[in-house]
């Protein structure tokens, strides 16, 4: 196990009917509020009108921010950031999934920075000080309500860019599961995938004894496998949608990557993906995935693989190492279809044009991946593979 | 799975040298600190002096309550207040293990009270205001550094109690592996058997889908199995030493019981042992853990004890529901006295003269447990089977 400081301040209210708290968490910031959505779903669901009844009962001045992208981009953060210095903001409350919150992140992170919003973005160093941020959850996905990070869409340059401040991790966050109940299939399945691979970002790691950690991140495994498709045919099903939930916060809060070595690898190469086809996040994620596991399993990785076949898909240890190893990759791909994702690139609208470019991108910083490193030619090679 | 709050806000510096943030996260809350600890062990390892020499060249006055009991008592918890009032102390420091902490969380607690220390164990309500509290750990058991409680023994009164305050959990504790090298055998194996305690006590719960807590309770329980028996017989072992840690601070933070139903019913009989015979905790608990498991084992609890047998012991489930309990909290006894722990209360200086008394003691507060309410008399019958 490696060295490590732990910080996980964000304070969760999980449950139903729990957003009774939100004015008086609200309070303990300020009383002017920007709030931060998608789309109608939140007033379709009632949910909106309940937060506005609370906030003016409470005297809480509020503005909006609505429209927030599935893949939010600067252009939105820019507008917010604006009504939140001409209003004088305290708090910024983000109502909606992972886009809505990391959009809310990046107003409140480039709130006190002088120059463009997207220069935090690419540079997170020039975070110095960050607007008190927070959530309203409507969709377990991306885990954003517990985490410190925040992915931004700049569509003029195909970029996409993963940002992050201590400070950007939300003051607290309502978990309350009976939202996602109204979320389509498709965006359930996707939601389990990016919680999934963000459970596989930090598993298959270089880093040997962090065994708590490891049983850890197939617990959070098991219960995504448990109750995935469970969400997806009985979208009323109160504890499949708590346990995704719940998953979602603690899979990447930095409970499974702590002691670790962390160097993720398959949502760089997605986040490529969705900077130039605009496609789901998750189903990128779920498409690569199984992929990527068969192009680095070989005599240094198969002992990792073998140990996730045999604990997480309870794969019996009689049989040849690569068996189990290509078995678990395998039910990971079925997995990913039984929820209705694709298994290829090309069934969402992706072609060979952009994947040279698309590669060289995903390792703009370096080698991607902490169990087996890849670079732009192997990135290549398994988009090509997943076409 | 329950609705529930989720706090936990205690900074953690995990690993090896991690001892040199000291002094700059003391100073974020003052210059003047009581350093709370036990016997000679933090002199003789050099931990005491890394530490003196920290807050010398970083001019933080110091005072110190040395001599904490391993059961620690209301009479060194006044010493250690009066300390404080009298020298306007800013922080309270434990170095040590649960003792330690407790302790210190208790002088912390009861400082700001006008009346007796005692009084704020008996109710927690009495307390209004903590001083800040830290921890530099050196032994895995109690979970004290990242939790909320401290139990404190008044030896006159025949009392160990529980008390608590959100405020009193560690602003931040220093978790440094190497520091528990020198813990001999005996407690290594105790404070084992109490993190696979506290672990049961979320994991028994008649809670019914916290799926994700209960595979994340399993994947505690294997860690604890895994590095027991290799921490006792190999104590220089760093991955034992650093997984068992870790693992301490997690199995009773929250993570495990956190929308869960929570009766604790090891834990309040073992107090009643410990506060007549002064035994070592963990010591009490695992000698009464299998004779809990069985008592309670009928029709209404077999299920859970599958689970356990299945997901924790690899047991096969091609056997009868009951073989399958019983093989596990076999398994379970076995286990602890592989680790050293005598079987019975008679082998640690327990007869039947208190029997009665103590039973009545342990559910003072009503009925203990969750999975499986106990009363006196199911106590006492444990209690004397146990014997």
């Amino acid at each position: 196990m490696l060295n490590f400081d732990y910080s996980i301040p964000t304070k969760i209210f999980f449950g139903k009917n729990k957003i009774e708290v939100l004015p008086n968490e609200i309070k303990k910031y300020g009383s002017k509020v920007l709030l931060v959505y998608g789309g109608g779903s939140i007033k379709r669901s009632g949910l909106y009108d309940d937060i506005i009844k609370g906030l003016k009962e409470n005297s809480i001045e509020f503005w909006e921010l609505a429209g927030v992208e599935p893949n939010p981009r600067i252009t939105t953060v820019r507008k917010g950031v604006e009504i939140c210095r001409e209003n004088k903001i305290e708090l910024v409350l983000a109502v909606g999934g992972g886009s809505s919150i990391d959009c809310a992140k990046v107003v409140a992170g480039a709130y006190y920075y002088d120059g463009d919003a997207w220069e935090v973005v690419k540079n997170p160093g020039k975070i110095i000080k960050v607007l008190p941020v927070a959530s309203v959850l409507t969709l377990a996905a991306t885990g954003s309500e517990m985490d410190t990070f925040a992915v931004i869409t700049n569509m003029d340059e195909n970029e996409k860019l993963g940002t992050g401040n201590p400070d950007m991790a939300p003051k607290f966050s309502i978990l309350d599961p009976t939202y996602t109940i109204t979320v389509p299939k498709n965006q359930t399945a996707a939601g389990t995938a990016d919680i999934m691979s963000h459970i596989f970002e930090a598993y298959f790691s270089s880093t040997k004894e962090a065994f708590l950690q490891d049983r850890m991140a197939e617990a959070m495994l098991k219960t995504c496998i448990n109750y995935g498709k469970k969400a997806v045919d009985e979208p009323e099903n109160y504890e499949a949608r708590a346990n995704l939930m719940w998953t979602s916060s603690l899979a990447i809060n930095g409970l499974l990557s702590f002691g670790k070595d962390s160097n993720w690898v398959v949502h760089p190469m997605e986040h490529e993906l969705s900077a130039y086809y605009d496609i789901t996040h998750g189903v990128g994620l779920a498409i690569l995935t199984p992929f990527w596991m068969k192009y680095i399993l070989d005599d240094s990785t198969v002992d990792k693989f073998v140990e996730f076949g045999k604990n997480v898909w309870n794969i019996s240890d009689d049989k040849d190492k690569y068996d189990i190893a290509n078995t678990a990759i395998n039910k990971t791909r079925e997995f990913f279809n039984e929820l209705g994702i694709p298994s290829r690139l090309s069934e969402v609208g992706i072609d060979e044009s952009k994947l040279q470019e698309m590669a060289k991108k995903s390792v703009r910083y370096g080698k991607i991946g902490s169990l087996k490193p890849i670079d732009a030619d192997d990135v290549f090679n398994i988009f090509k593979t997943a076409l």
